[in-house]
């Protein structure tokens, strides 16, 4: 893998737009997110909207599942202490999977136990199923995911997920992935495990705070994460799938030759 | 799922075996494994060996790579300070797989990225190749194996890792998995990650100390953990994997209808 990253040129990398980059303040570090309004342009909007309102400053962290999902939200939603959503929508139709015909896809051989096709779009994991033409992100470890409630139509983006364990793709085309996370996610991976049913802390003082919301583009650009994520459409993520499919490295004793959708990787490297 | 377990009978579980449950205790809490010696015989008396000479009491874990593994060794092995293995082998052929022809096998209906068929025995994922009549255990989270440098003759239980993170399949049948955390496995996965290559921690003021492994047997009846396991070849075990294929509750607008090996959970049950 490194001699693949080694060998790629300057346009097989992209910086995020930053327009498009969220960026996430914990006490005890920093998560920045890559939107991606390719797949859910009215929740991205939608989200985009609260954090403009700063509805997210100050809510909290309230459930980390092991091997599952952290997750974040208002501990007074649905009572009146709730905070106002301001002009975001409160209930939005869900926008579980998309059109495949006008999506590009590289895509990769491999045999995916939930999906017909698997490969990346636009830098995220995608699957797609040949018989209906529709295509769908893919809950992959720091995914990033719109909770809701019974109803499809019960999301907004109020409440927000990441994907923490093993991929559980059985979410997949259930809700609304809006997302995944490009730095910083230890500081929700190393999260201690709420002790109530399915993760949910326990005690109000076990939340853990979130400081604030912001797009990189309200950020000075001095503040913002110096980063160029490899582009998935090139020939070098081509490589690198491959690199990953057959473990040439001299610890290997058998090469593997297959490889998972969740376990391809999506390089990030420092810039400056 | 709740329904399939509450429709179980006394005879689906099983206690684990006191002789073959290994107890980690850490300052901040106690991890408790079962070992897979119909999997990895050599291995699992190799540790044996190491538990009996109090070989890890003292030693400490020195890695924690996001999404990958927490490892635990001896931080002198190799210089002049290293602790003595007494009895136990410093280097062990590899059990990557065994023979498959002789081993119970509960195959579930699951394509595989990287197996041919894919099932449980004894309680643990396992992968099969039909052609090649070899049987191994599967790289799922939580799932301890046995750490080696290039050689595959070069582990001996003395260096240990949990998956931590989506399975990294690319590993099975390069290492040898002899168990797998049947309780506590967050104190590993929310351990600082480390900064070093690899995850390693950088200080050893970072380590994280182990105070002492033992086998159950070795504990008196009262500390011993009071849980049962729900056995992998029984009808409730297979209602279960189809539970969680066909996904019946009611939040669910696509029930997948697909699932995965290290989607499928292992139930445990506190009993007293």
């Amino acid at each position: 893998m490194a001699s693949v990253l080694e060998a790629s040129s300057a346009s097989d990398w992209r910086q995020p737009d930053a327009a498009n980059t969220l960026y996430m303040q914990l006490d005890h570090g920093r998560v920045v997110f890559e939107l991606a309004p390719e797949f859910a342009p009215r929740h991205v909007a939608n989200i985009r909207k609260l954090v403009n309102n700063r509805y997210y400053d100050g809510i909290a962290i309230t459930r980390s599942q092991d091997n599952y999902v952290v997750q974040w939200g208002d501990p007074n939603a649905g009572n009146e202490n709730a905070r106002s959503l301001g002009d975001a929508e409160e209930l939005l139709d869900g926008e579980f999977y998309r059109n495949a015909a006008d999506l590009p896809f590289t895509k990769i051989d491999s045999r995916d136990a939930y999906a017909d096709e698997v490969g990346f779009s636009h830098g995220f994991p995608v699957a797609r199923d040949s018989a209906d033409g529709r295509a769908w992100l893919t809950h992959c470890y720091g995914m990033l995911g719109v909770g809701r409630a019974n109803s499809p139509r019960s999301g907004s983006g109020a409440e927000l997920y990441v994907v923490t364990g093993h991929a559980p793709r059985h979410l997949d085309r259930n809700v609304t992935l809006v997302g995944r996370v490009i730095d910083g996610i230890e500081h929700l991976t190393t999260l201690s495990r709420g002790t109530g049913p399915l993760g949910f802390y326990e005690d109000a003082s076990e939340y853990v705070p979130i400081r604030s919301m912001r797009f990189g583009s309200d950020l000075p650009e001095s503040e913002r994460l110096a980063v160029e994520l490899l582009r998935t459409d090139t020939a070098t993520f081509r490589a690198l799938v491959e690199a990953r499919r057959h473990r040439a490295e001299a610890w290997f004793v058998d090469p593997a030759d297959h490889i998972g959708i969740c376990n391809v990787p999506l390089p990030v490297r420092r810039i400056n």
